[in-house]
């Protein structure tokens, strides 16, 4: 097959484009687990602000929403469905039973390293194709509603509670 | 000029990506002017959780760091310089003299309007050039350290502190 010299250049623009988001993702992953990692499982059992969640209860809500990335990007099954009814279709309830600070901290860890995996199988085309929660009909109306804009949206979203958790910090 | 195919549809993606890019800073613009325009005056001079910054300083803090885009992008010098003292290089200060609630209420319209014009003029590939603060030697080495790059980061900022904000959300 030959390749044009355009076709290249345009394949080069989509790994830029992917390069940008994947490394703000991983910005935000690295600030988080800067700071999870320098709170006790005691601390993670604190609310970040009196009456608001608790950091354990952001871990598990964070985990299990970007969790949602593997199947919204038609990349496989979640490694942690369990996890969604306490952390994403409950707000934080001290009496609920949710797994241990220790065993999150493992969960995360483990889905850092899969979605990070699947994103690096991925082509840069692939990333721009569309992801499961949208129709084809308003997909080709709108077509930045792709993969990557997943990434993109979920990034913020860790920033957004990343922005509570650091309330924590000792 | 007679543009090949190949070259509209590489502009066409950069196109596509920087809508991708914009459209999530107005989704975070959106969220914080809701929760703004719901806390009157007085509750913007709260803090947002009990020893953090007031309402009004993450204001302040936000106007002056989405300010700084405009000279990082070569669009021009920033609206509100004055701002960088009180709310980037120094924490909230209740004894410190800033603008009223009411003042920095138009601020952040009027440069949430000037950045839109701005954005609205860039071409596609300027928003793939360097920005003003890294050098032509590492923007070499690392091109996705572009103008698009700088939206992305002040993006997940601005959620980082809504995150903050909703705290005061009645």
């Amino acid at each position: 097959m030959i390749i044009s010299e355009e076709t290249k250049s345009a394949t080069a623009d989509r790994q830029l484009f992917i390069k940008m988001v994947v490394s703000n993702w991983e910005l935000q992953n690295q600030r988080f687990n800067g700071l999870i990692d320098n709170l006790s499982d005691e601390q993670m059992l604190l609310p970040v602000a009196a009456g608001k969640n608790r950091a354990v209860y952001l871990l598990g809500h964070m985990i299990a929403v970007n969790d949602g990335i593997i199947p919204l990007l038609g990349l496989g099954e979640r490694l942690f469905p369990d996890l969604e009814t306490p952390f994403v279709k409950n707000p934080d309830d001290i009496t609920a039973q949710i797994p241990s600070v220790a065993e999150l901290r493992g969960n995360w860890v483990e889905l850092n390293k899969t979605l990070t995996a699947y994103f690096n199988e991925m082509s840069a085309d692939e990333w721009f194709t569309k992801h499961s929660a949208i129709s084809e009909e308003n997909f080709a109306k709108e077509p930045h509603r792709n993969k990557l804009n997943i990434l993109i949206n979920r990034t913020n979203h860790e920033a957004y509670h990343l922005g509570q958790l650091i309330f924590l910090k000792p």
